[in-house]
């Protein structure tokens, strides 16, 4: 009976996702579905690309269980912000989005980033009708989070993994790490970076202005 | 339909846990729900009791979705553990921990860590039937998250913040944090420790003492 009714949200939610990315690819706009466990940095890496992504227009929907913090910080910079607060569901929905495209000027947009509910599990399950998964795993949460989290991780386009600059402090087997998730996720794209820093921002700019070339 | 289903989900749960928590009352075993984010050191706080608590009879029941990782590290200790793969979901429910308590001789434990999956958010949804709700945040999850995941910091009874050895190079405001909790959960204990370099691990080993001593 409970997986019976999964699977119905389940199809519903898929349903949707295609409108949302009919209405996305109708104005141009590309859009990446950001996830990752609490703190990992989903804000700091698009303050980041705001601070270092020119001559491209951005908005940003951010999901939140509650309150409006990671959206006021990056509407201080400008840039079109709309936020939704699940209530207390653990991960966005292909539902919660199109009311949030309802609100933007898609037409205005090139880029779109969608940031999840900060949360390793439930996020890989839904589709939004984004174009490109990106998933962000910090330093601090250890090397073996591909073993524990497999979906996240098979699921994920990119995998970023941020809060380099700790390594000095941090036992991290970066090479391992990599290795394993190459294993499971062979197309996946792999970058090194520091938000605080950025160390490595740069590379993650190029494989963006790739993708917006990229656009139909 | 969809919350109508869910809150017969809950309502068998409870029932479910209540037998749990008599099950464990009648063997005298004082039992504690740990949980974090992926990676905050729910493990490594386990591996630091089993080296410090002396006299008593531990045993841990190790949730994840994937993987033996964590039960082999206890089992290595010569602890008795019970791994429970949850195939997806992104908790332990009081079902998982019944099938789990049946597989342990419950006369002869003091104390049972049950380790939830990493994850904010649902497993602080579900009664498993423990005596205690302990919940871990680590220094570079960020000083603001009580804000947004507001659930798991009002349903704890002990909240403990790990990784304080990175405060020297780290962004963190441990007397606004504390002063939040507080704020949002005023009979919460909080204790902060470092699980790599042993710091505050005492604090919390007193508290497990006093914890055992007031055991009907």
């Amino acid at each position: 009976m409970k997986v019976k009714v999964l699977q119905n949200i389940l199809g519903v939610n898929d349903q949707i996702a295609a409108r949302n990315r009919e209405l996305l690819d109708k104005n141009g706009v590309r859009a990446i579905n950001i996830m990752s466990s609490p703190g990992a940095g989903k804000t700091s890496l698009i303050l980041q690309t705001i601070k270092n992504l020119r001559g491209k227009s951005l908005a940003v929907v951010e999901g939140d269980i509650a309150s409006t913090l990671d959206a006021d910080k990056i509407g201080e910079k400008g840039v079109e912000v709309v936020q939704i607060n699940t209530g207390g569901e653990c991960h966005l929905d292909a539902n919660m989005l199109s009311i949030a495209l309802a609100e933007l000027n898609l037409k205005t947009i090139d880029l779109m980033f969608i940031e999840n509910v900060g949360n390793l599990i439930c996020p890989a399950e839904f589709n939004l009708g984004e174009h490109r998964k990106v998933m962000i795993l910090s330093l601090p949460e250890g090397d073996d989070k591909p073993f524990k989290y497999p979906l996240m991780f098979t699921t994920a386009d990119v995998v970023i993994v941020n809060k380099i600059d700790l390594r000095p402090v941090l036992d991290f087997n970066l090479e391992a790490f990599s290795a394993h998730v190459r294993g499971i996720n062979p197309d996946v794209k792999l970058f090194t970076i520091s938000c605080k820093t950025g160390e490595g921002v740069s590379d993650w700019i190029s494989w963006l202005l790739s993708e917006l070339k990229d656009e139909p």
